[in-house]
C-alpha cells in the first residue's frame, strides 16, 4: 500500500517538477506551461481549501466565510500543510510560481478594495452625529494612543520590526493595524441583519468609515516614509497628494459620464466596464508607481466613481470573480507567509497575547465606553464595540503590506495574523450573544 | 520640447525598471512588487488598446469587437509597437513578466472556452439533417483534404515547421487551423441577428460546431502524439480517452446536483460558483499535465455543465471579467509573440496568400457548395459558407498553443495571424452585402 501510494506520487511530483526538484531549479528553468498547470492546480486547491474551511467554520462555528478563508490561507501555508507534508506542498507551491500567485492576489485585492471604496459612505451620519463623532475619534485615538505605549518595547525585541525603521513609523504602523476596522464585513453584516437605519448600524457605519480612511491614510504616510532616502519619501508625499487632490476637484465629475452610460443605457455595457476595469489598473499602476501601494489606487478611485445603478451593476459584474477566484489567491499568499512556527517560546506567545489584549481594548473597549458616554443604550453600545473590533480581511492586507515593504518581520506578521483572526471570529458569537439576545426580548426576529 | 519628453520618458522608465534596463536583468532580480507595477500598467495599456481598436473596427469598419482585439494585439506587439518605439516597448512589456502574463491568458482562455462548451449545442439539427451533415462533413473534410496538400511543400521550407514533425502530424495540425470555425462568434451574430431558427441558422450552428468540436480532437491527438517519446503520447492518448469516457459516463450525472441547487435557491450561490470553478481548474490541470493543453480541460467539463438557469447565471457571474479582463491579455500574448517581420520576402508573402486563399476555399467554398448540393436557395449557402469561414479567437487559441508546443515556428505562426483576421473581418462585410441585402429584399428587418 505504501509502495503503491509511494509511486503514485512520484508520477504526480514527475509532472509537476519536470526539471526536477523545485529547490534546485530556477524559475528560469520553466517554460510558461510549467507555471499555468502549476497555477490551476493551486488555484483548484486554493479553491477547495477555502470553501472547505469556509464551510466548516459557517456550519459548525457560526462564522462568517471571510474567516475560514483567512484559516485556509495559514492551513496551506508552512503553518500546517507545509509541516505535515512539506514534499507535496513544496510540489503543489513552489517557490519559483509565488510571484504568478501575488500578482493574482494584487489584482484581487485592488478589485476588493475597488468595491470597498465603491460601498464606502460617508453620508451614514444623520441623526447621531455626537455619538458618531465620539466613536470614530475613540477608534482612532485610543489604538494610536495604545500603539505610543506598545510600540517601544516591541522594538526591541530582534526580529519584530525592521532595523532601520524610526520609531515614529513603527508606532504609526502598529497604530494603524489595530485601528482598522473590517468596514466591509461590518457593512454586510449591519445589511444582512437589517440593522442599516438602527442606531447600531448607523454608528458603526459611520465610525468605521471613517477610522478605516483615517488608517488606510496613516499607512499611506508610514509607506511614504519608510521607502528609502528623501527623494522616495518626496515623490510618495507629493504624488498621493497630487492625485488625490486631482480625484477630489475632478474626480466625480470626470467619472460621471461613466455612471450616466449605464442609466442611459439601463445597464452596463462592455465599455463601459473595460473603460473603468483599465481606470482601477491605471490609478492601481499610478500609487504602485509613486511607492505607496497598487491597493489604494483601487480604494480611492472606487471612493469617486459614480453610486447607483453604475455601482450596482458594477459590482454584480466584478465581485462574483474578484471573491471566489482571486480573493482566495491573497489569503494563501498571506498564508505562504505566515510562519506560527517563528512565535515559538513562551515570551514570543506572551507578546502575541499582550498584542492581541491591546487591541482588543483599544478598540472594542474605546468604541464601547465612547457610545455610552455619548448617552447610548448598553446593547447598542455592546454591539458597536464588538463590529468596531472584527478586523478580517482588512488586517491581513494591512500586515502584508508591511511584511512586503520590509517595516515587519515574520514573527510579528505572525503575531498579527493571530490577532486578525481571533477578533475577526469574536464578532459573530459575542454579536449573537450580547445583541441578538436583546433583540429576541424585544420582539423582534 | 524634445528634451522634456526625454526626460519624463526616463523618469517613467527608472520607475519601471529600477535594477537597470529589462534585457540586462534576470527575472530572478525583480521583487514581487516589481511584477505587479508592470502587470497594472500592462493591464491598463491592454484594455485600452483592445477597446480602441475594437471600438475603431466597430465604429468604421462595421467588424465585431473580437476583430479589434485580435489586431490589437498584433499592435502592442513587435510588429508595430515594437518596431516604432522599441523602448517603451521592452519596458511596457519586458521578457521578465511574460509568465505572469501568459498564466493571466491561459486563465482567460480555460474560463473563454468554459463558456463556449457551455453554449455548445449539438442538438440543433431539427428539420435540417441532410444539409447539416453534408455541411458539417465537406467542412471537416475538404480542410483535411486540402492541407494533405498544401502541407508536404510547406515542411520543406526551413522555419515554418519544427524540423523533426512527423508528416501526418504537420498535416492533421494545418488541417485543424483550417477547419476551425469562430463557433462562438457565429453563435453571437446568428443570436444577435435572430437568425437562430432561421435555415442559416440552423445549418451554420449545426455544421459549426461539429466542426469545431472534430478539429480540437484532432488538436489532442496531434498534441499527444507531437510531445516527445511514446510514453508521453501513451499518458496523453490514453489520459484523454479515460478523462473523456469518465465524463461521458458520469459527467452529467455527477454535475446535476450544481444546476439543481441554482434551481432551488432561485440564484447561484458564491458556494455553486467556487465549486464550478475549482472543477474547471481541476480540469484544466489534468489535462495539462497528461500532455494535451489545459483549455481542454475548459472546453470538456464545459460540454457536460448543467444548462438553463445554472448556465445563464454561471455566463453572467464569469463572462464580464473574462472577456474585458483576462482575454485581452491572451490576445497582447498572442501579439507578442507574433512577428509579421518574419514574413518579409515575396516567396514568404506568397506562401501567406496561399494559405489564406486555400483556406477560404476549403471551408467557404466545401461548406457553400455542399448546401448547394443539399437544395439551399444561394443566400442561405452563401451565408452558411460566410460564417463557417470566419476563425476568430478560435484560430488564434489554436496557433498559439502549436507554436507554444513546438510544432510550428514564427513565421507560419504569423501566417496564420494573417489568415486568421482576414478571414474573420471578412464576414460581417460579406454577410452584410450578400445575406442582409436579399433580406432586406423579403421585407423583414
Amino acid at each position: 500500500m505504501d509502495a503503491l501510494i509511494e509511486s503514485l506520487w512520484m508520477t504526480v511530483s514527475t509532472i509537476l517538477s519536470p526539471h526536477g526538484p523545485p529547490t534546485q531549479a530556477g524559475a528560469a528553468s520553466y517554460a510558461p506551461s510549467d507555471f499555468s498547470i502549476h497555477f490551476f492546480l493551486q488555484l483548484a486547491v486554493i479553491i477547495l481549501a477555502c470553501r472547505t474551511v469556509g464551510w466548516l467554520g459557517t456550519r459548525y462555528m457560526g462564522q462568517p466565510q471571510v474567516v475560514g478563508e483567512m484559516i485556509a490561507g495559514v492551513v496551506l501555508g508552512p503553518s500546517l500543510f507545509g509541516l505535515v507534508a512539506p514534499d507535496i506542498q513544496a510540489a503543489i507551491f513552489p517557490k519559483e510560481t509565488k510571484n504568478i500567485l501575488y500578482v493574482g492576489a494584487q489584482l484581487g485585492v485592488a478589485l476588493y478594495m475597488f468595491l470597498v471604496g465603491l460601498t464606502l459612505r460617508l453620508d451614514h451620519v444623520r441623526s447621531k452625529v455626537r455619538s458618531a463623532a465620539s466613536v470614530s475619534a475613540a477608534g482612532i485615538l485610543v489604538p494610536f494612543l495604545i500603539a505610543t505605549i506598545i510600540t517601544p518595547p516591541l522594538t526591541r525585541i530582534p526580529g519584530l520590526f525592521a532595523t532601520d525603521i524610526p520609531l515614529p513609523s513603527a508606532t504609526l504602523f502598529m497604530g494603524a493595524c489595530i485601528a482598522l476596522t473590517a468596514f466591509p464585513m461590518l457593512a454586510r453584516i449591519i445589511n444582512e441583519r437589517g440593522l442599516a437605519s438602527s442606531p447600531l448600524g448607523t454608528l458603526s457605519l459611520t465610525a468605521g468609515a471613517f477610522d478605516d480612511a483615517a488608517s488606510w491614510c496613516v499607512l499611506a504616510i508610514v509607506l511614504a516614509t519608510c521607502g528609502g532616502g528623501s527623494g522616495v519619501a518626496t515623490l510618495a508625499i507629493g504624488g498621493g497628494v497630487i492625485y488625490v487632490s486631482f480625484l477630489l476637484l475632478f474626480g466625480r465629475r470626470l467619472l460621471a459620464p461613466l455612471g450616466r452610460a449605464v442609466e442611459a443605457r439601463g445597464g452596463m455595457s462592455m465599455t463601459v466596464l473595460a473603460v473603468t476595469l483599465m481606470l482601477l489598473c491605471l490609478s492601481a499602476f499610478i500609487m504602485d508607481a509613486i511607492g505607496i501601494h497598487g491597493i489604494f489606487g483601487g480604494f480611492i478611485l472606487g471612493v469617486f466613481m459614480p453610486r447607483g445603478r453604475f455601482a450596482d451593476e458594477l459590482k454584480n459584474k466584478v465581485e462574483p470573480v474578484t471573491v471566489v477566484l482571486l480573493l482566495p489567491m491573497f489569503f494563501t499568499y498571506s498564508g505562504l507567509n505566515t510562519r506560527l512556527d517563528t512565535v515559538n517560546s513562551p515570551s514570543l506567545l506572551l507578546i502575541a497575547f499582550g498584542i492581541f489584549i491591546a487591541s482588543v481594548i483599544a478598540k472594542f473597549g474605546a468604541c464601547y465606553l465612547a457610545a455610552r458616554l455619548c448617552g447610548e443604550d448598553n446593547r447598542t453600545a455592546l454591539g458597536v464595540g464588538i463590529l468596531m473590533n472584527s478586523r478580517g480581511l482588512m488586517e491581513l492586507i494591512i500586515i502584508n503590506i508591511g511584511l512586503q515593504k520590509g517595516i515587519i518581520g515574520a514573527p510579528l506578521f505572525s503575531m498579527l495574523v493571530l490577532m486578525a483572526v481571533t477578533t475577526t471570529m469574536m464578532a459573530g458569537p459575542l454579536l449573537d450573544k450580547f445583541y441578538k439576545q436583546e433583540n429576541a426580548k424585544d420582539g423582534m426576529p
